[in-house]
């Protein structure tokens, strides 16, 4: 047993969201990871394929020793970064359920990423890691084997939710674990950690079931095909659709590399029960009726390279819209997605799709938790302290006024960023330092090697291009005496510019005729001259350069 | 009398709304035009400032005469794009209500357009205009003075809604014309084009006036500054603020340049009752207590360049957030906007302030009529044709099943996209021939000098960067004499990318040795290869360009 006076406990990374992607606890030098999660970038990081958290912080702390990594469910925001964390603290075991386990295997593997230590845990089984003391207990959420965390700290209880809803008729059938909250709260939580993603929203989320009987009607009306566009990891989700199919008499095909890995696995393993001779292999579409098929495809969210934006552009290797296709959408546009996900639908219904998604029918619920169950988390858990997790800060900030007013001090409501130090003591929670909590950009190969200053480069390249003229001078006169050539790119379409690149090469020999001596102010000279152009006629700024080849 | 067969209807421009920002009715070779406005881009469209309709069919067609432009009100899809227009179209006549002609001769003015030809009209008195015989009514929206359109033509009376929602208690107490619109009904309507904006809502809008309790509740709770943002055109909405203000004590302060114009030229002509004592220079801010002000902001959609968002950065020449600040979004995000009202909203909660913004609080409803208020629209005026316009496709085929739900025959809902001809005659309403509907980039000061080409370019730009090498070379040997100098951005950090650069000098001495004889296919092979290794070396796939200079 450490002799240390407290523990620390630290969010890191997360672009938005915070304490989301990945937590980290610690107690002296020992330490443990709580989810190694990724984000999606928003529209404004150009080029970004997806972020990851800044962990520097913990490889900068050669002292810690790090006992494992923990997971609370299978979602990309919770495991997506598993094989760049691993890469770094090889050895270090993970300890997942089952299905997690699973997808975070098909990760690895893509990344070609073998031989990592797995350790099988299940909700209501106890087990230690160094120092540690951990209860996974069963949460309900839209992927089954999900789960909450309890560690029984010398500095008191500390109950983590994870990502939670209280589903009283989950698709699985097992419910959520009331009595061990309940238990906790009995001997008395020191502090709870809980999901705040739906802290504007009043009352309680829908049970994933509810969206059955929207299905069955969808099923039954249609005359033809039905697609229907879902996350990959929404494993739920699928088990209702395959439920439904069978209800109808309809065989399942899956489409996209990702949701067949996962299908494949998630049947494997028993968490999906479809039939073999209810799945249908996409090559065989034709052999079957129209009204006997339903398709799940990936891309609700509107995204480029997936099977639904695929169709919709008319890009798709093999499949295509034909008369009679109804095409559901059972997922909500991530903030920031909207405006692809409706151009997708939008394209769709132009090829003659019927096109169903919410709020036409009600073919989605949220996995998270609404304001009336987190009333319900506090009351069950009783915690002395509370911090709001899992949101962006005006989530956290309404998570934190609804613990309020369920009696929570504010004194004991804390309020975190990504990086703030929390720590804990036998009495006390505090905030502490701030170390580096951020986020990574990953880029094609590149694992943070593009920044916030390749960003803004980028943002200025997307409004306005670039303008480039090389030009060859007498050294002696300063006359020109080849070019200048004019290389320009997002700025104006140079074909129909021709007065306007008149003008540039009237300023070039303008600006070099009078003799600059040194290159430096020269090349300065000419590029703020052509800038000062074509801002003058066009109102732009592009990014202006130039070569000076004295010959 | 024209003697034509047949009269045309085109909805022109529009960007992924139908039928919005401008419609020709032609008879004959005469023609009116009905709106001229703009749209924002989306979020993939680069560097645009704003949409204009493409209206070249109506430079091509010089047979036509136009006799005047038409408008329904004074939100900037409306009235947007009248300079590009009227510059195109001089001399051609104006046709606005006073409120929504002071709206356009502010924005005439902006851009240096005089001699304007307004015709002030009013809701309830018919006029004529070359064939056409036109009844504007008065109709409810979120800002005063709206109008619909009835035209009485040789082929049946045809009925513009304009955008609308059925307000029972509006702001300014001007109900809906109901008796109008059925009178119309009981002559007859050939053709009902109606606001599909939100076919996908159920139910009636709720009024402008069902926010002003929760600006009560907003501004007694307050216990120090409160900033309203909203949108400058939103008339009704400053008008409620103003009256909430008044009752409870505060001072107002109008910022921003755009809202600062409007409220001026709103309270002159009687559009807003705001009297003298209560409105506060933004200069003297600091002698009123925080409790006894109110400030109106522009920026509720989070544009960087509005006084919110400068707020939220800390960027405002004079206003930063206060400790006890209150401050109000009055708006919903546009899709698309969601990010970036999200993280100006956010941004605020960590300078210290509380947010407030739907749904927390009700305080802004939509302006558009929902589905019940279709369903009575097409009730009262009983049309024989109906053609869904104002919506993305989604909402045209959403309306167009609810008027067959309402009775109307599926032959006689006309779906149409921007560019489709409508022709109608005696006894018929039928599609005609496509013209160009599109729509055209201002991006500067520059209208339509950018296309498809130089945003995708962009796109690239944005997502990989541009790579350039300029070298110089033996033009015997082939050897490299100077250089390869490079140029990049947005590309990596080069400053940290030694070991590519090293690569590429490499690649381009080797490539430049195995003589290639035509420049044109030695620079193709130069540029082949540097793209080969940057994508091998970072999956990355940047514009490549290089200069070869022959000494």
């Amino acid at each position: 047993m450490s002799r240390t006076k407290h523990m620390r406990i630290i969010p890191l990374g997360g672009l938005g969201e915070i304490g989301k992607n990945m937590t980290v606890f610690e107690i002296g030098t020992d330490a443990l990871i709580l989810d190694t999660g990724i984000m999606f970038p928003n529209n404004d990081m150009h080029g970004v394929d997806y972020i990851i958290p800044d962990f520097n912080y913990l490889l900068d702390r050669k002292d810690l020793k790090i006992h494992g990594i923990l997971f609370t469910h299978g979602h990309e925001d919770h495991i997506g970064a598993v094989h760049h964390v691993v890469e770094k603290f090889p050895g270090v075991p993970l300890y997942a359920t089952r299905l997690t386990a699973g997808l975070i295997e098909l990760k690895l593997t893509d990344a070609s990423i073998r031989d990592v230590n797995i350790k099988i845990i299940q909700a209501g089984n106890r087990f230690e890691i160094g120092p540690f003391k951990i209860e996974p207990f069963h949460m309900c959420h839209s992927i089954p084997d999900c789960l909450g965390f309890a560690f029984d700290t010398p500095f008191g209880l500390i109950v983590h939710t994870g990502d939670y809803k209280f589903d009283n008729t989950p698709v699985d059938g097992r419910r959520p674990d009331y009595a061990r909250l309940a238990s906790y709260g009995q001997r008395g939580v020191k502090l709870l950690m809980a999901d705040s993603t739906n802290a504007d929203r009043e009352g309680w989320t829908p049970s994933e079931s509810t969206i059955e009987p929207a299905f069955e009607r969808v099923f039954k009306e249609a005359k033809g095909r039905i697609l229907v566009a879902t996350f990959a990891s929404l494993i739920s989700r699928i088990q209702q659709v395959a439920s439904v199919a069978a209800r109808t008499g309809r065989r399942m095909v899956i489409n996209g590399h990702t949701m067949r890995e996962y299908v494949k696995m998630a049947r494997q393993m028993g968490y999906l029960d479809i039939p073999d001779n209810m799945v249908l292999d996409p090559g065989k579409i034709a052999s079957v009726e129209p009204h006997k098929l339903v398709m799940m495809v990936t891309g609700s969210q509107g995204e480029p390279s997936a099977v639904l934006s695929k169709i919709a552009t008319g890009r798709h290797r093999y499949l295509e819209v034909q008369a009679g296709d109804t095409i559901v959408l059972s997922s909500h546009p991530i903030p920031g997605n909207e405006e692809s996900v409706y151009r997708t639908i939008n394209r769709l219904i132009q090829r003659g799709a019927h096109v169903v998604y919410h709020p036409i029918e009600d073919v989605h619920v949220s996995g998270h938790a609404s304001r009336e169950e987190m009333r319900l988390m506090i009351h069950l858990t009783q915690p002395k302290w509370i911090m709001p997790v899992h949101g962006e800060v005006r989530h956290l900030r309404l998570h934190g006024r609804l613990a309020m007013e369920a009696g929570i001090p504010e004194s004991n409501v804390i309020m975190v960023e990504n990086g703030t130090v929390i720590e804990v003591d036998k009495h006390n929670i505090r905030k502490g330092e701030r170390v580096p909590g951020g986020y990574v950009f990953v880029d094609g190969s590149g694992v943070g090697d593009i920044g916030r200053a390749v960003i803004h480069d980028r943002e200025i390249l997307a409004r306005d291009g670039f303008f480039l003229v090389s030009v060859s001078v007498n050294r002696k006169t300063g006359e020109v005496v080849k070019g200048p050539e004019v290389i320009s790119r997002g700025f104006v379409y140079l074909r129909e510019a021709d007065g306007l690149i008149e003008q540039v090469k009237d300023t070039v020999q303008q600006v070099l005729k009078h003799g600059h001596h040194h290159n430096g102010t020269r090349q300065n000279a000419l590029e703020e001259s052509i800038s000062k152009l074509l801002y003058n006629e066009t109102r732009r700024r592009p990014m202006v350069f130039s070569i000076i080849n004295d010959v």
